[in-house]
């Protein structure tokens, strides 16, 4: 047992190569054994556990900058940085992170998530190195996936231009999450084909002994071999254009070879480009056969590598993923857009039915939307199907290219609110707050699976722009209409009538607030529940009456108070001289929401039926002034946890 | 004369070559004419006169589609496409806007104005087309400065996958504003001095004929011609390698030669690039010789090409590098970052007093913040100097790369508010509303340019991120603190006290806000005004105070309403439970603000001391539910221009 020595770096660097393979073989047992009780990204991690230990093998971490692109497959890099005691605590409330974090070791250089941003960031620390005079190597480690998006390019065209020495290892498994998409891919694919330099140096010389130096013969040869010789010549040359010296392709489980192109990269002066050949899955058998289901999972049985079994009800991505293939049935304009992430945003069917209304671009959140534009400028209606988190690259071509121009676009943010065990990176609970003031917009939020049916299709009949948040997971099980149908436009829905109080809600919490409406009914308060539905516009004319009746308005979201719904609703109030006895707002405070499962982070915000009911009392009673509840920006939040691990006391109003 | 004879492109079609020789120098006249008037984006027009005349020469326009990038290259393609006559009021409010608007021609298919996004708009043009089976051409002319966006190179990569049938002509002029920034401006630069593919070719045959078919010897050979012949062999070899055909370079002002690559372009299928060298500026020696200035220029004297006199004081850009450069001195931790805006967004000082702390990084603004982020992990205060407008674009990594670690990274932005002729694409209207719910980040708006040195000053001392938002052009002629200050954080000031109401304003409105005071003091109403300074944190206890006391609030920013300043303030009312006797939220409406003068915008939205001090008194009145007032949700806006030719009417709230 090699592993139980490992507390650092530095106990590999004592182990020799047949002991590191051992290590390997028990470094993938522990990965398979957690990843399957607590779920997470398996497949990535298996991919590079000879990377991982090659890496910390030539370079000297902490000392040493070593950053993991997106930062899933940080697993083996955590096991054997020190943190392998709780490695069982992975990705639980409270434990160790999926993803690098600063706060965690000093060995996690820089936090990453969303995907594509090491590069950028290990020059940054290059740079600050140079400045400071030091010579510390960082390694940024990214994968062909994420070579997709436009700002790795911006990173690597600067980096190449100052010519300041980093090291980017690229981790190619021929996949994001699903298959990598593009040219750069295929390029990738092509330099794979060519193997090595150095056998590619030979090939070459081979073919210049083969001619003769005859005039146009030559040159017409020269036309044949143009395509095989361009790649022969300098494999990776389109790094080599863009600065960087090209090492590879080298293969990323041969422990040997890794350690020797490491130790040459690390020699060169300027920006090294590593390609690492990896296969995703590497070592256990069931991920082998299937690395998109191992990629990130939940639970499953480690021996058979089945998961374990599902909910019956279908989740809001399956749901969201069969209207869409129905409403494209009906409408030939109807086109899908997803941005690496096909099987994520339910749009696998929609793919085989309608290949060429499906575009996947890679991961390119930008050029996905302001290709919907185009799409829509044209007479089509696009769909684009992300994550709420990362919509955010698109912000600016969401205002800009979709908005301004009026197009009719449907935004159908997947994950939006609280996402779980993936943690602070990827929540979607800035998604209302960074789309609500975009001129234009309608923005919707379904209550439960079946409105979503409705809301999508209402939102697919719209003359404009419109986005769609609803979150991840299971749906609650009601009743699926066979057809969806158009709800209007900017109304909501009374699902229950008391004169005391109004709970203005929106999304799922809807049925939290009815949960809580039982709640108080046993207190004898009777409370006004609202289905909101429409973030914007705002049910004007239902929101002003059913307010000036109660006089007490509560507003809950699975979104940060700031700029959020209840925000809107304030703003209404304001703006139409409407002014409650009291109102309150309900949803996530101004601080990042850690990881762990929804349902505890939920209540521990006070976002479930009795933090609900308990912020109704306070209210009813006028103490919310004075109330220490979650959401109350004054003071200390009540939630202690490590979900709010970086909540600031009193940074809020 | 026949310019006169032009009323579309078919109008050019009946010219022989050399008229339109003639015709190219007669629109170089009426570009300086009418910008020199105006004001106005000079010298990228001058450079694409033939380019344009070539364009439409070969395709067909509107049935071929030509998307310009960025798109204030757009002149001479408006003079050309039945929009002469209107030339005369370019950038003038009502007047034809300075970029393409598809709501101005159908010549103009696809709106632009932040750059980089013609790519992707240009292929879901393309594809839409395909679906139909229809066969128009796309064409997207991009600038080498647009490429160094990420976006860009997600469109490539794209379309280099799907192998879809566009164009893109790649406008080469050897600098985005200032001079291009990275290894693809380079690498341009290498094909450039390539020539033609043609004479490559020639060269590549004479190389081989001087080669022996010796062994070991012509390896050799090979590694040393190895970087001069990879791009004899094939130029454009990172485009071929992104599935694109390349034809060039070709001279950009040579009509004959542009017409005959276009049109073999045209022959060919799947995606092509055009390479076309052009000079900024061309035919006009002050924009020849200082095409920076030239670029986006005030009026101007014709003749001599002097700029009319500007204002004595200073600007807030100006005030802001002078500050820069003076807290660079006094700590050397301090770091500066553009995206191609330095001289913009005034650090062309700072860059040369210390230009190994300043990176420009080309147009990339989602790399500039995370570079940021990066060297703020290292220990050094980096600080972003961006247009409000062009952050959008790096919204996700101010999330998720500066303000999730807590870096203290200070984003500095210019262009905050109205920014007048430019219209819609770029105001800086929306900053505040994408800014400020984000966890650990403290949002600032100097009142005027003194103010924004002590700013600047507090956010560097600042344990975390800050963003700071000061309007373009020139300041308010204050006097200047000789040195800067840090200014408590989350603290405003009371400017002037009265009983009856308070205004709680933001940046320059401010002085507005105190303007109209005077003028409410007039009527005998007394009123409080605050300078709040800080959008988060508020200063709570304060404005809690104060509103309590008079009873009656007015906000006012030069920002929308939906989520901004005067929302952040209801938020913080809400939750302290303080009810004022009435609230009113002055503001930018829910729509895209147009083109015009500044002031007259400002007037046009009530957001000027005769607006505010209307609002004060039908809010004292009560009678704002039912105001028609700009900002009042319902009902229509009292702006009536072309300001709000966007403005929806009931889509708000």
């Amino acid at each position: 047992m090699y592993l139980e020595q490992i507390d650092g770096p530095e106990d590999l660097k004592r182990l020799a190569t047949e002991q590191l393979v051992h290590l390997a073989r028990e470094i993938r047992e522990e990965l398979v054994r957690i990843v399957a009780a607590n779920g997470g990204h398996l497949a990535p991690n298996l991919g590079v556990v000879e990377l991982t230990l090659a890496l910390h093998r030539v370079f000297d971490s902490p000392r040493d900058k070593i950053i993991w692109d997106v930062g899933h497959q940080c697993y083996v890099h955590k096991l054997v940085t020190g943190r392998r005691r709780q490695f069982a605590s992975l990705r639980r409330y409270g434990g160790l992170s999926g993803f690098p974090k600063r706060e965690e070791s000093p060995h996690d250089p820089f936090n990453t998530g969303h995907s594509s941003t090491s590069i950028s960031a290990a020059l940054g620390l290059a740079l600050a190195r140079d400045l400071a005079g030091e010579d510390y190597e960082v390694v940024a480690v990214i994968g062909d996936g994420a070579m997709t998006a436009g700002m790795a390019y911006e990173a690597l065209n600067h980096a190449g231009h100052l010519q300041t020495h980093l090291i980017v290892v690229l981790n190619d498994n021929e996949r994001s999450i699903g298959h990598s998409v593009g040219a750069m891919a295929a390029y990738l694919g092509r330099l794979r084909a060519s193997s090595t330099y150095a056998r590619s140096k030979k090939r070459f010389e081979q073919l210049m002994r083969s001619w003769s130096p005859a005039g146009p013969k030559v040159l017409r040869a020269a036309e044949r071999l143009k395509d095989s010789l361009k790649h022969l010549l300098v494999p990776g040359m389109v790094f080599e254009e863009l600065g960087f010296t090209y090492l590879g392709p080298v293969d990323g489980h041969d422990l040997t070879a890794l350690q020797e192109v490491l130790s040459w990269a690390r020699k060169l002066e300027g920006p090294v480009l590593v390609h690492v050949l990896t296969k995703k899955g590497k070592g256990y058998q069931p991920a082998e056969e299937n690395p998109d289901v191992f990629h990130g999972i939940g639970p499953f049985d480690a021996q058979s590598g089945r998961l374990q079994e599902k909910t019956p009800f279908p989740s809001y991505t399956a749901v969201f993923g069969r209207t869409l293939v129905r409403l494209a049935e009906q409408d030939s304009r109807v086109v899908a857009i997803t941005a690496a992430m096909a099987s994520g945003t339910g749009l696998e069917d929609f793919a085989r039915r309608f290949p060429r209304r499906f575009f996947d671009v890679g991961i390119a959140e930008q050029h996905a939307v302001t290709l919907a534009a185009g799409l829509a400028a044209a007479g089509l209606k696009p769909v684009v199907a992300v994550y709420s988190t990362f919509l955010q690259r698109a912000y600016d071509q969401v205002v800009h290219d979709v908005c301004l121009q009026r197009l009719p676009v449907v935004l159908a943010l997947d994950r939006a609110g609280l996402v779980g065990e993936d943690g602070e990176t990827h929540q979607g609970t800035f998604d209302l707050a960074y789309l609500r003031h975009v001129p234009h917009l309608t923005v919707m939020v379904p209550k439960d699976e079946d409105e979503l049916q409705h809301l999508l299709c209402t939102a697919l009949q719209l003359d404009g722009p419109a986005a769609l948040r609803y979150p991840r997971g299971r749906g609650r099980g009601v009743n699926l209409a066979s057809e969806p149908w158009p709800l209007p436009v900017g109304r909501g829905e009374v699902l229950r009538e008391g004169r005391h109080l109004v709970v203005l809600a929106v999304g799922p919490p809807v049925y939290e607030a009815l949960a809580a409406a039982e709640l108080l009914a046993r207190k004898g308060i009777e409370t006004t529940v609202i289905n909101a539905r429409f973030v914007k516009p705002l049910d004007r004319e239902m929101i002003v009456r059913q307010v000036k009746r109660a006089g007490y308005l509560l507003t809950v979201e699975e979104h940060v108070l700031a700029g959020g719904f209840g925000s809107a609703v304030l703003e209404l109030l304001a703006a139409e001289g409407v002014r409650p006895a009291a109102v309150r707002c309900l949803g996530i405070p101004d601080c990042f929401v850690g990881h762990g499962g929804p349902e505890q982070l939920r209540a521990e915000l006070g976002l479930d039926a009795r933090g609900i009911a308990r912020a109704a009392e306070a209210l009813l009673r006028s103490e919310y002034a004075a109330a220490k509840w979650v959401g109350t920006p004054r003071g200390r939040t009540r939630t202690g946890g490590r979900a709010n691990q970086h909540c600031p006391e009193t940074n809020w109003g």
